[in-house]
């Protein structure tokens, strides 16, 4: 075990003087590069460094994990300074993640872990049954992976252990991007996970990501129960997500559309294995393409699902990807039969709710619908917020009648 | 039939100048006192009059319901000037609203009425079965009952139909509150209303508003989620709303407190019902003096839920109302046991989601307790909502993993 991040003599940094500690000691969970006072000394500190967070008057805040190439500076750990980041502290924050889930869940699929809110600055486990996928996006867990994998292993019981550095935010903390097996035996095939009565075949290595998005399953359920007898289609479908989930809610059919043609394989694979190959079919393919080739073939559905990647991930790029939403919005809202249901997703987070169904609803208009809002969706459960992160509800999902 | 609000010969009011009409065009449906010209002429039709409403520059906009005495002056009824209000129009939105229920749900009790985004502005129809709760909140409505009545008839098949004029908003429409049986037979007991598992009784005739509210559904369901084997505590408890979906969902007790001693013995009527008599029990008192009891007691509970009237229905008792809100989130945080839920309610209008999320989080740190969001609910679908009208979205339901 790397003891060192541990060691008794840890450095200490400070707010600088007027920075308001309140927030902190309420429990804020991040304290940004210009409310620290950076020297030599703390610029040179390793990336990841456990250090004692310091209010300007010197009255200690809690341990930090430090990172001087990152913007978010130092991410709080434990509100106790001498809090000891062993395989026994990460147990204690495994077990409680855990129950929550147990309680949420029947089954061992879920996201185990989501970053602050159980108490992991900046780290996402996924658990696909005996098989967790580690994304340690902050220096501080990239530096402590050997006791955090322990207490992984030794409290859920699972025996793969996949590191995924994929993630945009490790390059934002000037971390690697080398993917790999920590423990266990890498699987040699999708793995099968159940959800709202369908079967998703997850590939974690060559996957998109985790090779499987926990965070719609309340939106898929609530898409399947309006699914009954329904024609589908479902846009940006990725490994089938919505798709599946309807066709359990007895839909007749439904069509698959995404770019990749991997994901759309296993689409195909979980489609088989749910016994729905028959009412399953895929167009792989860029999708505003597909989506105005549809609107030309008259194509109509009475359910039809868009949940496009992040067109607006960040500030810069939020009038831009507003447009892009409100054209997603324009071409589907034609594809939807009268008395149908069309579902708008958006996993960024510069759009706000009421930015995101403002340009939902315009682009519902210019296709000369008229849409009610019946239900408004957000990631499910097994993902939690910190109340002070609102922006951590990067995920919507608003369903309307037209 | 009263004919006349279908006159030929309408009336015709008209924006000032300079008001865009662009929103109106594009399916705002209301048009306040400030953006419409008043003369004598305007000011004598009486309350209910169908208009029709032309931009500064005379085209006709649509058919409105008008009214000099409200603030909402307009509301747009149809967007076909020419348009009569017959028993063949109410009929045609019936059928469309209908639709979307039975898609929805498997037995006939629901909202089948929300409103403007069920095209019947300010009109609420809650459906028991065979028995209809109708609020013409509007004073275009209120003159248009009868063919109403029979289109609601003859498309539902409903054979009682109760108007309930209590509504606050008919005051502000300058209209009567005289509640009373429109046909049918009054019901001479509580109504059974089967959901989420449990069996609720609908006091139609004594009860608050409608007797039973339709919009927690999906939040008492989603709380029912939470409850397997749990101690369950639910403040304005009302007729047993969170308790009695909570029992069906597994918990082992649940206690239920509200200021009304009519509402518990409704709630008590649902729990032998629903076969959880020996689980139920209930707490008749102001809810703030009923927590801070229990605190007292050291009662502890593994899900807590709190529903209270709206505290902040609109902006000048906004501060007041935010301050009310956390303190039941302090009273009752601290009652949650370590890793159980505690649910917060808002059916205030004016406390933005936002706003909200920031009270509940500070009343709960106040507690000395951190609590993760893990879901965020909304009404249930048979609510549904314009786009447009941001501020129908009234109802919120948090839920913190504590």
């Amino acid at each position: 075990m790397n003891t060192s991040p541990n060691s008794p003599d840890k450095p200490v940094v400070r707010l600088k003087p007027k920075v308001n500690a309140r927030a902190l000691r309420h429990g804020a969970p991040w304290v940004f590069d210009s409310d620290i006072v950076t020297d030599r000394r703390t610029k040179a500190l390793a990336p990841g460094t456990l250090a004692i967070l310091e209010d300007a008057e010197r009255k200690p805040l809690g341990l930090v994990g430090f990172n001087p190439a990152s913007r978010i500076m130092a991410r709080m750990l434990d509100r106790n300074p001498d809090a000891v980041l062993d395989a026994d502290w990460f147990a204690a924050r495994f077990r409680r993640a855990l129950a929550l889930r147990e309680n949420l869940f029947d089954a061992p699929f879920y996201r185990l872990i989501h970053a602050e809110a159980d108490g992991f600055p900046g780290v996402i486990i996924d658990r696909f049954g005996d098989t967790a996928v580690v994304q340690p996006n902050a220096a501080w867990a990239d530096t402590l992976m050997e006791p955090l994998v322990q207490a992984l292993r030794e409290v859920t019981g699972v025996t793969t252990v996949i590191k995924n550095a994929s993630g945009r935010a490790r390059g934002l903390e000037g971390l690697d991007d080398e993917t790999g097996l920590v423990c266990g035996t890498l699987p040699d095939a999708p793995i099968p996970v159940p959800m709202n009565g369908a079967t998703y075949m997850a590939d974690l290595v060559g996957g998109q990501k985790t090779g499987l998005f926990y965070d719609q399953r309340p939106n898929h359920a609530f898409a399947a129960g309006l699914a009954r007898g329904a024609e589908v289609l479902d846009v940006f479908s990725h490994v089938g997500g919505f798709a599946m989930a309807a066709l359990a809610g007895g839909a007749t059919s439904a069509l698959a559309v995404d770019g990749s043609a991997a994901a759309l394989e296993l689409a195909q694979a979980g489609a088989a294995q749910s016994g729905f190959a028959d009412r399953f079919s895929t167009r792989s393919g860029d999708a505003f393409d597909v989506l105005t080739k549809l609107g030309e073939e008259d194509a109509r559905f009475d359910l039809v699902i868009c949940d496009p990647p992040a067109f607006a991930p960040a500030k810069p790029a939020l009038e831009a990807g507003l447009r892009a939403y409100e054209r997603v919005a324009r071409l589907s809202a034609g594809l939807v039969r009268e008395g149908g249901f069309l579902v708008l997703c958006s996993c960024s987070h510069a759009a706000g709710l009421d930015k995101f169904r403002t340009a939902c609803a315009r682009g519902i208009g210019r296709a000369g619908r008229t849409g009610r809002l019946i239900h408004t969706g957000f990631a499910g459960p097994d993902h939690p917020q910190m109340p002070q992160l609102a922006e951590s509800g990067y995920l919507k999902a608003l369903f309307f009648a037209l």
